[in-house]
């Protein structure tokens, strides 16, 4: 498989679980400063010019949450998913879509505004309202949804890379991790796996 | 099990599947013009205060992608995932993602611009914008993704009742379905589908 990734994006998350599941992969870093994830030989890969994405000997599969649970699949032994528990299941994915649609949106407001408005005062004025919505956010994850000691109770699964990933956003994002306890341990604890320890390096974090 | 909705809103998705899998649930109608999903009520039920919301005999399923997901795996008959093939599933996990997390996020901006910004004039450039921004993800879905008939190709999926519930926001959100010819077909064809012919009038669609 080849990863296409750019440092400290989402993309840390299916970089941690193709490390999790041992993987066969490649690497291939897009550098932002440059625009080469909106550059031609990548939209021909993934014409949305976002990361991760992950090209299969099927093709090319896109979006955290589907590449995260594609990984879970082929990997079972990893057992990173729980299959057989469609209630489960649903909690899980439940989670990585209010990761995907709610929190990560909310942190994109600050560097990425420009995706929903033009004017320099709409995009201020999106960037003042960052650490207030991601606090809120990370207020229901902290007191109604994290279980620990991972997100979904006594088994690691695909909601902590993917946690972990966007917690390390909140310093960046103007809210403290150690308003947080259960998640600032989440992160301390994920730092300590083999996993996350070899691919963080790579990311500067 | 209980179906938490709101007329026109992202739910409808979640209740066409309710009734192409034959479930026996009952709804409960949240009126937003009275922030009954923000009373202490609904939110004892789901604490992010959005819909739609399911209540099952295990517990209370939220996110659109993960409610979709749990009718395809209850009712396997109904044979509306490809469980058994990885990547297709990925790809219909892919497809469910950008919708949840890109596509209704844009049209979000027109609506709820009060989510991520407070100043009236931020609101307004964020509305401006929402024709431009469904317009690209609706060229992207059209001439990349929709495979056609239905979304995934010739099976009927998880994809289409998402995909169906979010066109149908088009034309308010400034765009011509009939730009998009594949769509407006596809949402036209699944007008005549019985599960959905039965619950459109209760959303005034």
């Amino acid at each position: 498989m080849i990863f296409y990734f750019a440092p400290r994006t989402v993309a840390v998350a299916a970089h941690i679980t193709l490390e999790e599941v041992g993987a066969d992969y490649e690497t291939r870093v897009l550098d932002f400063s440059a625009d080469e994830q909106r550059g031609d030989a990548y939209l021909s890969v993934n014409p949305k010019g976002r990361v991760p994405a992950l090209v299969t000997d099927k093709g090319v599969i896109t979006e955290t949450p589907a590449i995260l649970l594609y990984l879970a699949q082929r990997y079972p032994d990893a057992n990173l998913a729980p299959w057989k528990d469609a209630f489960q299941l649903a909690k899980l994915q439940e989670f990585n879509a209010y990761l995907c649609a709610t929190v990560h949106v909310a942190h994109a407001h600050r560097v990425r505004g420009e995706r929903w408005a033009d004017e320099e005062t709409a995009l201020k004025a999106m960037q003042q309202k960052v650490p207030q919505s991601m606090r809120t956010c990370f207020q229901l994850i902290a007191d109604d949804f994290f279980q620990g000691p991972w997100v979904m109770g006594q088994s690691y699964s695909l909601a902590d890379p993917y946690l972990f990933t966007i917690s390390n956003w909140l310093e960046g994002d103007g809210v403290a991790i150690r308003d947080f306890p259960n998640i600032a341990d989440h992160n301390r604890r994920m730092r300590e796996r083999t996993a996350v320890a070899k691919i963080l390096p790579i990311h500067g974090i």
